[in-house]
């Protein structure tokens, strides 16, 4: 096998062609990955590897944006377990996505860039384990775009990991959420920089349409009592929304903070990876081509852990009931109490150490007790 | 005074100059309304009518958008009390608003039309009272942006009306709202064919910003719950919304059902008087001058039945609480159980006809007592 990266830097493995399960080819794709913790085990076939899965414009920095759960006597121990964050194909964080290099023509790939799944970004990680000589992990475990392929890969590939944590994502997406993500779908692709998707050497890109997708899915990641705490009906310093007439420049508070948040976002995001994670969510569909919803959870018999947060609307809690209720394997559960919403999973950082602890407690109890009633 | 308009009939009523709390003018303004049931107690003062406020989009047809609620023997009662439905002022069922013509030249006001607050509203509807020579009201209720006018009726004018109906609202916009709904304004004042509200006669309207901004209302209006329960991941039939390159052509059934729904509103309704009134919403605060959101509630001591519904999203049920908490002389409290979401005021006839009966059942017990006590 190849190397590892050194801890904590980015490295780009070749995957070569990936076939998306919608039937389009990426030749030449890069999976790009962070890790922290050194690798071990690759002879008996089990590694240590935690594979950490980001969500939605996240990347592999898994140590800035989960702050305090890897590293040594973390939750995600890094003096035990090797974990790895790879960047999503399509991504915008190293991996192949419609702004990288098309093989052929070294241009942007834009609109010749596919539609993908969350099976798809999971078929990349496989192709991106087979790369480097890595049969199987220890735990996948992720949070909204990232609980979706934790979810995945136990559907698709029981045999290549020992447990799962499936943290604020649902078995399928919601009619409500495919509303509000075509939503943002439809401000970038109706940006007139947008081209089609093929901006890339325009000289310029949707940012504005970004910037309107940004202000609405904050508002689907945070939850309304965090926001009203922080912001309620407060104007922005210096600014009057109550004037005689109507004025766009005169702002609520709340209003600058989003336009605050959907600046930082297309600082540092590109719109193409957007439209496909987002797309890629409105495909997430556990059940399809597997006998429907039900049946594809109750076939999957990877340990899994499934947590969720009591204020998120985006992916409500009930939508995790509904998962632990119906896999074939169920750990545990845990309910995040927060004000915050969907987000929550990234911000109670007290909350989620107590929560992959479990997890990662309840995969090795697992697993011991498979081997002793295996072997003992 | 003068006649009302037959029943059922659209009656307008000239107001002359309204001021508005931020200290603009509206002259020449006109307010639209429906009734049903004949007037009665003009004499005594008290008069048996029921004043019901509509939503942002609806108007005075209150027998369309509230049906089996008003009628002989329904629970807005025809055979005893009149039910009255006028348009807000800045509305666009009949009233002044952007689109109405200018008193100084005939053209639309546009963007000449000012900002205009709840209390606005209120200010508007207690005009056409006076216009009418109409000295009081039994009651005023109404949801969603009606809730807030009959919440800021007991505020403005307690000897005008005997009890409120306050349903699925809050004391004040919260900051998850402003967010929600600015993105609504800024998806129509974004649209090229805006041209800063005065669009009226270059041949074209900023449709397209209006549907995105009613795709995004309708998520905050109805349940995640009965939306996926209709839609869930289904496709558009013959579309595919899976296939192997993104499609905006291509629609999963939620996002037709939206553009639908935005198509519809587009066909209807002005959007500049969906900016003004949805930055009505944003203005709404009923501690705004009154030392603050709890004093401002406990001085009002207008009998008031609170209601909301447990799966609301944009004005979740929590708020109903707190109003019914604070506000100095509750009558009662009811939670409509529903997936439908904040639209179920409307949509769960059979719980609203319940709802609205116990209401106007403790309103008149109110009065009688206060009668009893008074003169008993």
């Amino acid at each position: 096998m190849s190397r590892l990266a050194a801890p904590g830097e980015l490295g780009i493995v070749d995957v070569g062609t990936l076939h998306t399960e919608a039937g389009a080819r990426i030749p030449g794709a890069q999976i790009a990955y962070r890790r922290w913790g050194e690798l071990h085990g690759l002879e008996s076939g089990r590694t240590n590897i935690i594979l950490v899965e980001h969500s939605l414009t996240s990347g592999p920095e898994a140590d800035e944006w989960w702050p305090g759960i890897i590293g040594p006597g973390r939750a995600l121990d890094t003096d035990r377990f090797c974990v790895v964050c790879t960047n999503s194909i399509g991504g915008f964080h190293g991996s192949t996505g419609p702004s990288s290099p098309h093989p052929e023509d070294g241009r942007a790939w834009g609109s010749r860039f596919p539609g993908i799944s969350i099976r798809d970004q999971v078929t990349a990680e496989l192709a991106f384990l087979d790369a480097l000589g890595i049969p199987a992990v220890h735990a996948v475990v992720g949070g909204s775009m990232g609980g979706a392929r934790a979810l995945e890969w136990a559907a698709m590939a029981p045999d290549r990991l020992n447990a799962a944590g499936v943290i604020a994502v649902s078995a399928r997406a919601s009619a409500w959420q495919i509303g509000i993500q075509a939503a943002q779908i439809d401000a970038i692709e109706g940006d007139p920089h947008w081209h089609g998707g093929d901006y890339y050497d325009t000289g310029h890109s949707p940012r504005e349409g970004l910037a309107t997708a940004r202000r609405i899915a904050h508002l689907t990641y945070r939850g309304e009592l965090e926001l009203d705490e922080r912001f309620g009906v407060e104007a922005q310093t210096g600014e009057n929304p109550l004037g005689p007439y109507r004025d766009p420049q005169q702002r609520f508070a709340v209003e600058s903070y989003l336009d605050y948040q959907a600046r930082k976002l297309t600082a540092r995001f590109d719109a193409g990876s957007y439209v496909t994670l987002t797309d890629a969510l409105n495909r997430h569909d556990i059940g399809r081509g597997r006998g429907g919803l039900n049946r594809a959870l109750s076939s999957i018999h990877v340990p899994m852990f499934i947590a969720g947060v009591d204020t998120d609307i985006l992916y409500p809690y009930h939508q995790q009931e509904h998962l632990s209720r119906n896999v074939g394997n169920l750990l545990g559960m845990a309910k995040i109490s927060s004000p915050v919403g969907h987000d929550a999973f990234l911000a109670e950082h007290r909350q989620m150490d107590h929560v992959l602890r479990r997890f990662i407690h309840l995969a090795e109890e697992s697993v011991h007790g498979n081997a002793a009633s295996h072997f003992g």
